[in-house]
């Protein structure tokens, strides 16, 4: 194959248009520029898996030029996501041009087979609540972040189970010599922790806190559900949440539970392996109400289960009897605790949830609550995410608002960790911007770290030699996480310095009176910055390119424009940026002094090391 | 070597006189009746290694007889054992008869060569205290036996440690992949709860507490000390146990301290091996006051320690600055606690500490309190024990008062679990009767279980299909031990029916309100007994051989005399017992209504099945 000029660029208003995912119905056009061929063809696969060759219009005929335009328009008729690529017919020959390599969308390029396509997600439109994606959202796992008892006690413990010693202990897992879980630890954390701790919280601009599980099991993590039904004994009961939900809204605080519907914990009501519950579990009888939510293969040992955890028995969520528990009673799972407070749910490994059970949850969410949230956890794009062999349909309208962004983390740490450079991050950033729903973007579950990985300052501290280093990078990272589109997520700690490798190291108890305070202020300023600045909550956004060691963005929201732009590198970087000619004078909101002259639309700029600016005109 | 008559018998006063072991001084008169032979000698073999070979006189000359009493008499002249066998000149051959191929004593036997001897005891007279010798023995590990706080709260708990969440849970040991201890869990009893309890313990007839360690340390069974000048912070401190001490002396009971001096933990004051004391361990320099306290076969990291746990480096007990510390100076750790109000010690490892520690030790106890007590923990016959190839002096007069006796629970449980018979136990009791002097028999610490071992109960359970049987068995051997000359040991909880295998089972909280009333009662009966009949408290002691499964042994002090009979078996056992000829009546003690007739001296009996009779004479 020889080399020509031909050229499509998705994130260009010149080739598609309108920009990224679109309503239904939204016609989107679409152009090619080529060198001298025969003909061009668009090829678009559709969600449902049928094909289509429309032939593209040659647009353009300048003079002494062998580019041409080819155009084509097409009209969406199905949520879902439109995929397409390009033939060209030139010399008697077939050429392909597709995606790049990684798939990020932007420019694509000529292949000699199997083009990788572009992608329009085409979805109906919904809306988010605004509490929840103007917002700032704070994660607590109940059991390490506070005991609310006034002399320290712990309600209920469990048997055979073991408290710390210390609230500031390191915590682990006490394993058999098998290496399963032998006895549960825990710290004694509870809601009334939670409800004491409600104006430190409100004082980092939060408006949603999300909860790990809550309800009652065995394990101190309670992705292990023993009774959906109940709040944990050592976590309170149903008027201490109730009383939660209500003390946190008089703050304009938010309560989203997270909703574990892949599998029951085998030590619960509904399975009852161990006999500790009195009603008739599944593994006990076949004649067991619950039987019929299990999959066993051979009752009653073999079974089922969650990654092989035996401890964690998958449902069948399609099972008419599980749903209407779950979702459809009158008193199901879902409308009792809405009405009991929750103003949204998470739910957990969202890719093991049906499509349909996930679009069932949500319709019942919207008629309980109308401001309701739905946020999904799931560790890539979510907008192409194809599990167990099925493409799922996360982001069209009828099911989640909001999903986990760890590609947001991982870019991130990426960049400041030198592993990535700017214009990488840059690449994979917009690949998101461009396949999500704008809703679904700007309602990103934005995590530089939770329960699930290390805790951001370790990541960032690791290979440095003074704690300074990676506290100056935490700085960059929070910077960027409170000016960027989509909602912030605080995991508990991380903002008093909390440190910790790979769970269980990563959920230490909150250190109460051993807070990083150089940290805590930062956080406070940047959740400041976010809250009292609208651009950052919902303004445009817009990414330059200017150096492989600086991220920079703009956010803009009617006469305001904001510049954000951190400096990974240790040592100075000077570079121009074009800016927004009607801006005259921008200030840095950081250091209060700095204020910097738009030079007809030309900004100088310099970077000290490690350095963020972020720059606002309308001071 | 042909079959001809022959007989010493050390057990019959017709062979040796007096019985068993003697003070220095005492003059043994030695018999053996032999059939025809041209002369026999004693072989002695004194302590100190040399031997001499005595002519036996020959003493019987009665017509139509070839049986012939050899007569020697022998003055004992050194404390230790002084061993002997005889040989016997016939036919030209020189034959040997020495001790029986157990070693036990009473009948001796031919042998070709290397014949086993006998032993005789040689000692120094010394006095064991009354209120020690003639009580009962209550074990606490205080971890697990009762938390005194009012809010059950627990005082002081270590970093990186746990708590049990429920009182009653099973006690486990966590242990990282390679199998050692990752931390320590702890349950929170502690002094205070010792003392709440003291009316409990007096009412089982208790002269005597043996806590196990109560020094700090970072583990829960406290044999790692970190500071032998200190309580542990989670146990009390200094005035509790000063308040212990006085209110257990005001119901008449005394406390027994456990002392660890063979080694340390190495996470401790003197070898600070994680540098969490201010002082400058051994560890962590040669310069150290306690350098010399261990032995570095390359310092730092290598060390002698015990049993090959590197968190016990053992120490050089004769080094003089480690002597001082622990024995010689004022404040020495034995003067500071007998001072605040203990009454004497149990050595740990008594085998791994050199005489000369252990003699040092004694003058020093009896000194600082005349009437205090020395116990050492030894597995086996202690008399004649051999540790790390050397002859070890526990109870020449200046060494131990008392031991644990665990030959005596190995015989109770071999009988009742139906391991040994009734003939073979006698033997084994008897051995120990002969061997040990009078004062240290009578002040055997008779254990029926300890933190070393499996409980009572469990033990005799085992392979029981009913709970009902194992408790028949408890409550035999219960019987036995609250009636058999030495001190009697309850190990905390075994009065409560508690189960549990090995270490760690062994070692569960008491089960405050789930006590089992069935057991406790006749603990209670059995200790009463005791407590109110000082024939079993100091009465001589005879066994009878009467059937292989019963036990049957008398106790006789002035005009009573008590006669204790136990039948392991699940049928009636008929025997006639040849008592004592001045008693007419016999009155069963457990079975208030039974009288039994002693008709001419022979009493004709019948036990039940896993019936044990107590009678008594004086009722």
């Amino acid at each position: 194959m020889d080399n020509f000029y031909i050229l499509h660029d998705s994130h260009s208003l010149n080739f598609r248009s309108p920009f990224g995912a679109v309503t239904l119905g939204t016609e989107v056009t679409i152009n090619i520029e080529v060198e001298n061929c025969e003909g061009v063809f668009l090829e678009l696969i559709h969600f449902k898996g049928f094909c289509e060759s429309i032939p593209m219009e040659r647009k353009t005929e300048e003079e002494g030029q062998d580019n041409h335009t080819y155009s084509a328009v097409i009209k969406t008729q199905d949520t879902g996501l439109l995929n397409y690529f390009f033939t060209i017919k030139r010399y008697g020959e077939t050429l392909y041009y597709g995606n790049n390599a990684e798939g990020l969308g932007g420019k694509g390029c000529l292949q000699k087979y199997d083009p990788k396509p572009f992608q329009i997600t085409v979805y109906k439109d919904f809306k988010v609540p605004s509490w929840y994606k103007e917002g700032i959202i704070y994660q607590i796992f109940v059991d390490r972040f506070c005991n609310g008892n006034e002399d320290g006690h712990i309600d209920n413990p469990k048997k055979n189970s073991f408290i710390y010693g210390d609230w500031y202990d390191e915590p682990m897992y006490i394993r058999n010599s098998s290496g399963d879980i032998e006895r549960w630890e825990f710290f004694g954390g509870n809601l009334q922790g939670v409800i004491n701790k409600l104006p430190l919280i409100k004082s980092l601009g939060v408006t949603t806190i999300y909860l790990n599980p809550i309800f009652e099991s065995p394990s101190s993590h309670k992705y292990d559900a023993a009774d959906y039904k109940s709040i944990d004994p050592m976590f309170g009961n149903d008027e201490k949440f109730k009383e939660l939900c209500s003390k946190a809204l008089e703050l304009n605080i938010r309560v989203v539970l997270d909703g574990v519907f892949s599998h029951t914990g085998s030590d619960s009501i509904y399975f009852n392996r161990y006999g500790n519950y009195s009603e008739l579990g599944a593994y006990e009888s076949k004649e067991s109400p619950y039987y019929n939510w299990y999959k066993f293969r051979n009752h009653p040992n073999d079974y089922d289960c969650w990654w092989g955890f035996v401890n964690q028995p998958n449902v069948d969520e399609l099972n008419p009897d599980y749903m209407n528990f779950i979702i459809n009673d009158e008193d199901s799972v879902i409308s009792k605790w809405m009405s009991l407070g929750a103003s949204g749910w998470r739910l957990d490994v969202a890719d093991e949830l049906p499509d349909e059970f996930i679009k069932a949850l949500k319709k019942k969410m919207k008629e309980v609550k109308e401001d309701s949230v739905l946020i999904g956890e799931v560790w890539e794009d979510a907008s192409n995410k194809v599990a167990y062999d099925v493409k799922r349909e996360y982001f069209f309208g009828d099911e989640l608002d909001s999903v986990t962004n760890y590609p947001f983390r991982d870019s991130v740490l990426g960049f400041l960790k030198g592993d990535i450079d700017a214009h990488n991050i840059i690449r994979k950033l917009m690949s998101l911007y461009e396949n999500y729903p704008r809703e679904a973007f700007y309602s990103s579950m934005n995590t530089l770290g939770t329960h699930d990985t290390e805790r951001l300052l370790t990541a960032l501290q690791k290979g440095k030699e003074h704690k300074e280093e990676g506290e100056a990078l935490l700085k960059l990272a929070i910077a960027f996480q409170m000016t960027f589109p989509g909602v912030p997520l605080i995991y508990y700690g991380d903002e008093a310095g909390l440190q910790g490798g790979a769970d269980p190291k990563n959920r230490k108890a909150y250190p109460w009176g051993r807070e990083n305070k150089e940290v805590f202020n930062w956080y406070k300023a940047m959740t400041s910055l976010r809250t009292n600045h609208e651009v950052f909550q919902k303004g445009e956004f817009k990414f330059y390119d200017v150096h492989k060691d600086v991220l920079c963005f703009e956010r803009s929201l009617e006469n305001t424009t904001a510049l954000v732009m951190i400096n990974r590198a240790s040592q100075d970087i000077f570079f121009e940026l074009h800016g927004n000619k009607n801006v005259q004078y921008y200030k840095n909101l950081i250091a209060t002094e700095e204020v910097i002259e738009n030079n007809f639309g030309v900004l100088r700029l310099k970077l000290k090391p490690l350095e963020v600016k972020i720059l606002l005109n309308n001071i």
